[in-house]
Parts: structure tokens; sequence; C-alpha cells
């Protein structure tokens, strides 16, 4: 498989242009009935439309076809990055998801409070759903736990969920879970996969042990689980492949995570799109680059609401105006994956993205939707090739060869 | 090359969907002139147009643009497994095609019985066309043949072609063909090609060695020569890779053997479309996959017979109510490769593909043809990647990654 950062960091040169990235979370969507139109299609995007009209079309595969991805594979394909390539564990992700802010010797693991009995085997792997405000005194307790050698670091998430982080040197991620994944059994002892990763299950053992006799008083979470123990994976920088400063400007920790992942710089913000868009009029000289994400249209679409889908499609279009009066070199307005509210779920269906920029080639498209991003000039292509695509239009890849 | 059934080994659920795929063999054709109408878009198909309008249409590219595939990378591409990593020996499919049940100490070899003159040189590499019986009897007494440490079968498949097998512990399949594709010069001595395959080198020189004079007195069929001399190559099973129990309702050996390649369950069935359908309603409870083969759209471009063909594509359109009266949850209507009657052979065009499942994006489709499938929803893709597409649409994958 060529890697196309190998491309990239040979042909990149600076001109000084600008590219955005907008991201509608799950913008994909289907049609409630066959022959009906999709939320995208359904909502009335004048903005979005008329950048349509001057740009390109075009639907992309996160991972392959047939393939849901979820958030993690989702934006790293956005990002330029083979989501086949790199893989992101679950304590990772869960630990981007609080904005904790990983480093290179950290092992991120998910916690989860559990119920023991009398005999030490579990009787409910969710420890009764307790209360998140539980949840966050239990971690408290657990923050205090010193292991020798590495650095602790436990933090709740919700309800029965927390996060716990190892930092310390040669520690690997190679460990099974310790959750059994069934009740009435005892919790699994943490065991290493490979020999490199001893030290980290010798820690997790010695971290279960003395949780053991912290949390012994407080059923129903008087123990834990582990899973996803997992290192950050090694994901060269966006500048070094593109030679692009970014700036990434997302209101939700995960997608704040998923951005320091390829070391963009995360910009502080208010909570709203109007928000975002004030965060990027006051940091636009400061970068080539922003991705800008918005959670809502996937959210309703995972509440399976066509009609608050649409609405949050409708805001996302709205946003636009101050986009392109900053005068950008390169649009882009895509979606990391489909939502359908149909499904309330995420899907594999190919996600509609829109391009502009002066070097568009017309493909007749007068409207951002399904069914014309079918038809558009990109084709139906690989998301990780959209990165070379931004760069091209933006003027940024030398000639390939002579 | 990543590998996508490590995806489908991890991300395989069994909800009890149920997911049908009817192989019209050789399905896509060629208008006989410029403008004109392909096979499948002459025929009159009611029952597909409909399941068009409801479902997605796309071509399929079995191995690679301008590549035309023999039957057994056409469906080893459909059934997932890159036909450029498992590759069949032309002695494998010769033994698949006479419903020979091949294991997994078994090398399997093709035979051409040749005519040499009295100095041992080939005149005649396909023994004067003798007719089949003839063949058939001279392949009884070479299968009394015996060598110490291996059973020895020897079948006859069609005038002067015949399959020799070899069944026994340590027998590799990599020795040259002693076929020296020449008239005027002995047949080759067989030759192992690593050292692993010297044993069944020597068994192959054995065998030749007592044919010659088994055959003595049989002229123009007086010898034999050997090509494609191979073993099974290892497939996972469908089952493994996909989680679905499948049932193959064809109805030549070839086919057959193909499923058998893959592990489908070979289901017995009577010689018409209506019998494969009488199976197919009467094993519905037993399967959540079915393959159903149809030959005759490939026979008939084959023959370079149009209106046939055309014929043969409405015989197929009329099986599609028994189908749906099944309510399965994806039906998939392809075929292996195209078979345009215009060109008399398998082509390397694209594969008008049709698939129906309540999770389609309406791509505006209303009948099912060559120029329909090109503006078609699943784009021009890759037939490995029809069975993804297959099991997403079947709610059979979890999401890749979180």
């Amino acid at each position: 498989m060529y890697d196309t950062h190998e491309l990239t960091r040979k042909l990149q040169k600076n001109n000084g242009s600008k590219i955005v990235l907008l991201v509608g979370d799950g913008l994909g969507g289907l049609p409630l009935e066959p022959g009906g139109k999709t939320e995208l299609e359904t909502a009335k995007t004048p903005n979005l439309d008329a950048l349509a009209a001057r740009g390109t079309l075009g639907l992309s595969t996160p991972v392959l076809p047939g393939i849901a991805p979820g958030s993690g594979p989702g934006h790293l394909g956005l990002f330029g990055y083979d989501p086949l390539k790199y893989q992101i564990g679950r304590g990772v992700l869960e630990a981007l998801g609080i904005d904790f802010e990983l480093g290179p010797k950290d092992v991120a693991i998910r916690g989860n409070f559990c119920t023991l009995d009398a005999d030490g085997k579990i009787t409910d792997r969710r420890a009764g759903r307790i209360a998140s405000e539980i949840g966050a005194k239990l971690c408290e307790k657990l923050d205090r736990i010193q292991i020798p050698g590495v650095e602790v670091s436990v933090r709740p998430v919700k309800e029965y969920r927390l996060v716990i982080v190892f930092r310390g040197d040669g520690l690997e991620g190679d460990v099974d879970d310790t959750d059994p994944q069934a009740t009435g059994v005892p919790p699994l002892t943490a065991v290493a996969r490979s020999a490199g990763s001893n030290k980290t299950a010798e820690i997790c053992n010695e971290f279960l042990r003395q949780a053991r006799e912290v949390l012994k008083n407080d059923a129903p979470a008087n123990f834990l689980t582990m899973r996803g123990i997992d290192r950050l994976p090694h994901i060269p920088t966006f500048e070094e492949v593109y030679g692009l400063r970014a700036g990434a400007i997302a209101v939700y920790p995960m997608y704040r995570g998923l951005a320091r992942l390829v070391s963009m710089n995360v910009l502080d913000a208010g909570l709203t799109l109007s928000d975002q868009m004030d965060r990027l009029e006051k940091s636009w000289n400061d970068f080539d680059f922003f991705f800008i994400h918005f959670k809502y249209t996937d959210s309703t679409g995972e509440d399976g609401n066509f009609a608050a889908k649409v609405q949050r499609t409708e805001e996302l279009d709205s946003c636009i105006p101050r986009i392109t009066a900053l005068k950008p070199d390169v649009v882009i307005v895509t979606g990391d994956h489909s939502t359908p509210s149909k499904m309330k779920s995420h899907s594999w269906h190919p996600v509609p993205t829109l391009l502009a920029a002066d070097t568009c080639r017309f493909d007749g498209s007068t409207a951002f939707g399904e069914a014309q991003c079918l038809r558009g000039g990109l084709g139906q292509f690989e998301a990780k090739h959209l990165m070379l695509l931004a760069l091209a239009h933006a003027g940024r890849l030398e000639k390939y060869g002579a």
C-alpha cells in the first residue's frame, strides 16, 4: 500500500493559502421512504447550494464500502490518515473524549465500575449504573493510588465509566481486558499479549489490588474492570506531512482529542457554531488550515430525529457566509460518516462532500445533497484522499515527477 | 494490502437476517451497434426493474480494469475473496468442474491425452480429439495405476481431457507442466520448482511411466501430458470470515465446486431455475446466505447469440418474485463477469449489479441495465467489496472503531 504522506512530504509547498474543513458530523443520510429526500436534501441550504454551484461535489467512502466508522477512523480519514493503518484503542479514545492530554509515555484504559459479591464474583458489570457524581468521587479516591515508577491518573467519564492513565517509561499497551464480559465469575487478571507489555500488565494488577482495598466499602461500585488498554498510536504530525499550521475549533472533547492526535492546535471557543465562527475570525491569520467540527448533525441522526437533523443542517448552512467572507482559498464541507436518522446510528453510506475553490472544474451541481454528490466531479472517492485534493486546490503541491 | 476478512472477522454479528446472491453468469453485455442496447437492457425484466427502483445499482470490476476473469476469480471476487490473492490452479478448477471432492491432501492435475510416434515424440497434443467415450475408457484403465503411499484417481472430463488426483501426505503442488506446448518433441519430465514438491514430481513421473505402458496400444491416445499441477489453495471458510451459514444452489459442477472452495453447503437441486427456486424455498430456514447460480446468460453469450441471451435474462428475471416472496433482507443480482454475445467470450467490462435492501440510498434508478448501473449509487466498485455491502445492508457488521 502506498503512503500518501510520502508524497505530500516531498511535494508540499507553502504559498500562504488557506483551507477550511467544515465537518458536519454524520452529515450523510437516507430518505425515510424509497424515492424520498435525505435530511441534507430536505434542508434549506442556500449558502451551501451557492457554494456547490461554484465548486465540485462528490461522495467519500470513510474506510471501505460497507464499513460504518466510529468517530476516530472517520476523522482520521478526513485528515488524510489511512484509518486501516492508524487504529486507535478504546482507552485512548475515551481519554481523548474527556480532554485528557495523552502523551507518548501513556497507557490509557477504559474502566467500568462493577459489583463483586462476597466470593469476589461479578454480580453487576455496571455497578447498578451509579450516578455520575458517585463515580466522580470514587475516581478521586482511586486517583490517589500510588505505584512506584509510574504516574497514575484516574478520571470519571460518566456514571460507571472511568479512564485510567499510567504514565511511565517502557509501557506498552498490548494487554488483554480484565472484563470477563459475564457475571457470576471473578474479574480477570491483566495478562500481557507480548513480552514488551509485561510491565504494563503488572502495573494494572497492582492498581487493581489497591483499588479492591480502596473501594471495598463502596458497593455497588466495589471494584472495576479494565478494557481497551492501549497507547497512543504513533501518528506523524499534520504540519510535518502537509506543511500546514492547523487550528481545530471543536466543541466536544472527543474531536479536540482527535485533532490533537495529529498535532493540530486546539483552539478555545464557546459552545455554539457562532462562537466557533468568532474564533475562526480571530485566529484567521494564525493558521493555514482550520478544522471546524459541528456535532449536532450526528446527534440528531443518532436520535432518529429527521426533522431535527434537517434543522441542524440548516444551522450548519447559516455559518457559511462567515467562512466565505474570510476568502479562504479552499472550503470543504463534508462529514466523517453518515448518520441516517432512519437508522439511528452511524452507517457506511458514502458521505456528501463539497469542495469549493477557484480551480474547481464545473460539474453542473446546483445544490448540496446526496443525489447531486453522486453525479459530482469528485466521484466516489476514499476519504483519505480528500487532503490531497485540498492541498492541490490550495496550490500547495508541487508537480509529481518531471 | 489490507485484508477485508480481518475486518469482517472482528465486526461480524449475527442478527438472523438473510442475504440472497443471485449470479447470472456473464450477465454484463455490449450493444451490437454503437448507441444500441445491451442484452440486459433489451430484455424485458419487470421484476428486476422494480427491484432496481427500490434498491441501488452499480458496476463491479471483477479483478482489475481490463482484466477478463475466468469463472474461478469471477466467483471468488463475488464471495469477497481477493482474486489476485487466492489463485486456483487449472488442475484444481478442472477437478471442481467434474464434481470431484478435493481434500487438503490432494494434488490435482489436468491431463491431455496425446499421440506419440515411435521415437516418443508428440505428433498430436490432443490425440486426434478422441471421443469422450474412448477417453472415459482409457481413464478407467489409468485409474487402476497403483503408486505406494498415494491414492491415485483418474477421471475423464471430455474428449482428450482428464483429471488426475494424487492424495497423500506431504504433497506440494509446485511442479512444472509436462506438456511441451509443441509437437515434434517428447513430453517433458515432471520437475519440482521447490524442494517441498520433489515427492509430487516423483509421483507424477512414476504415474507417467506406468501410463506409457498402460496406453501403449491405444494410439492415437497412447500417452498423456500434465498441466496445472496444483493443490487446493488455503481459503478461509465463508462461515468463519462472515459468520454466515451459506447454501449454494448451482446446477453446474464447476460452480458447486467454487462454492465448496469457500466451504459453502452445496445443496441438491434439479436442473432448472424453477428447481433451484424450489430448493431455495425448502432450505430457507437452514441458512443465512444463499448463492444461486444461473449459467445460461454466459453460455448464450459465449455462443454469440444475442437473442438467446436476452431470453435467458428474461428467464432470470422471472424467478425474482419467488425470491422476494421469501422477504430476504438483502437481495443482490449480479454476474461474475461480462460475456457480451458480440465478443463470444468473457470480457473485462464492469458487471451490472443490483442491491436491494431497506437501507438503500435512492439513486433514481428505474430499470436494471448497464447504463443505469453506471449512474447508480454503488458507483464502480471492486467485486471483492460486494460482500461488505451485503453484510452492512443486512445489519451484520458492527461499527469499525469507536
